[in-house]
């Protein structure tokens, strides 16, 4: 962030008085302009013993699965979003269920809230962000073409939940995957 | 925000190809400025029977009542942001015992996540955003001085578990207060 997007002035990356981080600064006017987590919320949709994933359409990992996710917008809560977000890439209409998994990701400032869904029809389609949508078995998981890590470690709780029939709320952080 | 932060020119408020929603949009360089949900994260602090309150010496709400709670920074999580903000408003340094709400409120799009915690020793302190920080019974908590609807809601719940002691996940939606 270079310029102050109230007045347009150069910013400064500095801390401001009363603070304990560094800021970007605006020379002219003085605005502090915070920068702070996003939200990503999402659901895994349930049509009996199958889910349903989505190929991405868009980078990044263009080409890999997903279940439907996407960033929160301001204006509403986590559960229209993770609403919205099954409609727009899945074109399916599932109920909640309930909060599943909350992860941080620090080293990209996200934190992913997935829900349980379930669908009320076997209805759904490739919106605009995706190239493919499928159900799935649990055994059937493309494990080794997941889109990210937070979807490969949720579906992993998920498929140990769903061998015990309980699915307790998770709370972890994900951690930069070291290269081998 | 009427200016570019990348380069400094105008942006206009218009809906980009392919999305949904109006955004703000360089009419020089093209960046799309997102405008996001921002995380508060807190925790309920516990010492035996008491909980551990900040009265804020900020605005909004100056002088009124809260647990310590404040705005999640880019590079942590969400415990790190919990443990983080009762060090700076409390100078108290607590064990997160685990989540125990979520509150989407949509129309300040702000998502709060609040933890149960417990204190190792009664030891705490007005930090720089607190005018004094105090131990209450659950039958002193100052309920006409609380400092925002989903103080008073999260204390609710917790009062109403912690007579039951039973601490399930709650996860809810504050609506805009209507005045009387």
């Amino acid at each position: 962030m270079k310029y102050c997007h109230d007045c347009g002035a150069s910013t400064l990356f500095k801390i401001p008085p009363g603070d304990t981080l560094p800021r970007h600064v605006c020379q002219n006017c003085g605005t502090i302009h915070y920068q702070n987590p996003k939200i990503v919320v999402g659901c895994i949709p349930e049509w009996h013993k199958q889910i349903l994933l989505c190929k991405r359409a868009i980078e990044p990992r263009y080409g890999l699965w997903t279940f439907p996710a996407g960033f929160m917008e301001n204006d509403e809560s986590i559960e229209d979003a993770a609403l919205r977000e099954t409609e727009e890439e899945a074109q399916a209409t599932v109920a909640l269920t309930g909060l599943y998994t909350v992860f941080s990701i620090p080293h990209v400032s996200h934190v992913y809230m997935v829900f349980r869904a379930t669908m009320g029809e076997e209805k759904f389609g490739a919106g605009e962000e995706s190239l493919e949508v499928r159900l799935f078995n649990l055994d059937q998981i493309p494990w080794t073409e997941l889109a990210f890590q937070v979807i490969e470690e949720t579906l992993e709780l998920y498929v140990r939940d769903r061998a015990i029939g309980q699915y307790p709320v998770h709370v972890g952080t994900i951690q930069p995957q070291r290269k081998s």
